[in-house]
């Protein structure tokens, strides 16, 4: 069943509950992306497209959506025209391995990814029909292939802002490093205040200088009663 | 000017401003080491031997504290008489590279290190007769020499235990994986709520699985008013 929920800024997303719907997640990570004025924007394994039009205010250059699944690129392309947003946003139903037939290699400004963030150990536990499956789980694309082609479509000094699970700090830093993009910034977001770190916001520049990497202050998202924090609070808001 | 503090557990420690004194830094690595009733334990960069003395009372097992600083380890050396630990805690002054001289390989169960922060790029910046500057700056050792002599001492499945600074995470993470070393928790300490990490503790297991890599909650040190924090008090007064 589909529905059109809002988003910050007036605008609005077709979403469904069968299907995939944003998280928290997305709202970080749009939250956490430094655009400037006219960034050519790519958004790999882009969903239902929320991250891209939460950051649509961001920049006035152009945006492109890359998603693997054509529900979901589907549902993306109409919020997009619900948002009269299509002169800008584009959405391009492929796999993100295929990228390079349709955006130009070391030509975009900042790449946001919010990929499956589960490896695969044993394929045969998950449904390959399943859409909510192919979004969490490694099953189409991983982070290798992730960084691979992050590396070649941003320009030399070039972000990438990324959203993933801290249990995988060190292969998100293996390949970041395998392919060129050093990490520079990164900041934890804990559920509650005397809880772990259950999500994780990285930074990285197309060859990048090693020096400088910084761990920004915490980011707590729910109060001990379970409610929103103010800082979650703004982002929800903005 | 020497004078002898109050640590916490009653235990005390002579100091000196002019040479060496323990910081909060030290206290954080002690309540962060986790250890058994029988640990074998060695202290690698022991300074005046704060983190040794810290953590005598957590394991019955024998504790070594190498520091390559004669005045600190003749200062550590009698606070551990000071405290009647002679029979259990042993400082060996030497350079840490030594230590297989002093401490059988494979025999460790849990390796401490509190080492210099600050890369050393231009030598001639420092005063190498400095005794701050070489608890500071990786002029006498560094995170490479550490991990491998690390790794030499501690049994498979032994334990790291180390403090740092938040900037060098990706040093650190590259030197642990070199000499197998995995990664296998991390605390952020922040200064303040809304302020960036400025330390950084993590544990890491010889020849851990890769999997099961974790953020533990966030830390803060100090108030909005700069007093210090419930949980950093607790430190103090364990």
């Amino acid at each position: 069943m589909e529905r059109v929920d809002r988003l910050a800024n007036g605008l609005k997303i077709i979403q469904s509950d069968d299907v995939f719907s944003f998280s928290v997640d997305a709202v970080l990570l749009a939250n956490f992306a430094h655009l400037t004025k006219y960034s050519h924007v790519v958004d790999l394994c882009s969903g239902n497209g929320a991250v891209g039009l939460m950051v649509s205010h961001k920049t006035q250059g152009p945006i492109e959506l890359v998603e693997i699944q054509s529900r979901l690129a589907e549902m993306a392309e109409r919020s997009v025209r619900l948002n009269q947003l299509e002169d800008r946003v584009e959405v391009i139903n492929a796999d993100l391995k295929e990228a390079l037939s349709y955006i130009k290699a070391d030509s975009v400004d900042a790449v946001l990814c919010n990929p499956p963030y589960f490896a695969v150990h044993d394929h045969s536990r998950v449904n390959p029909n399943d859409y909510l499956a192919l979004a969490r789980h490694e099953l189409t694309t991983n982070l290798d292939e992730v960084l691979a082609m992050t590396s070649r479509l941003l320009k030399t000094k070039g972000h990438l802002f990324m959203v993933h699970r801290p249990d995988r700090l060190l292969d998100i830093i293996r390949s970041m490093e395998k392919y060129q993009v050093t990490p520079k910034r990164m900041q934890l977001i804990y559920p509650k205040k005397h809880k772990e770190a259950n999500i994780l916001l990285i930074e990285g520049i197309k060859q990048g200088k090693a020096e400088g990497f910084k761990v920004l202050e915490p980011f707590v998202v729910h109060n001990e009663d379970g409610s929103y924090t103010d800082e979650m609070q703004v982002l929800f808001n903005v």
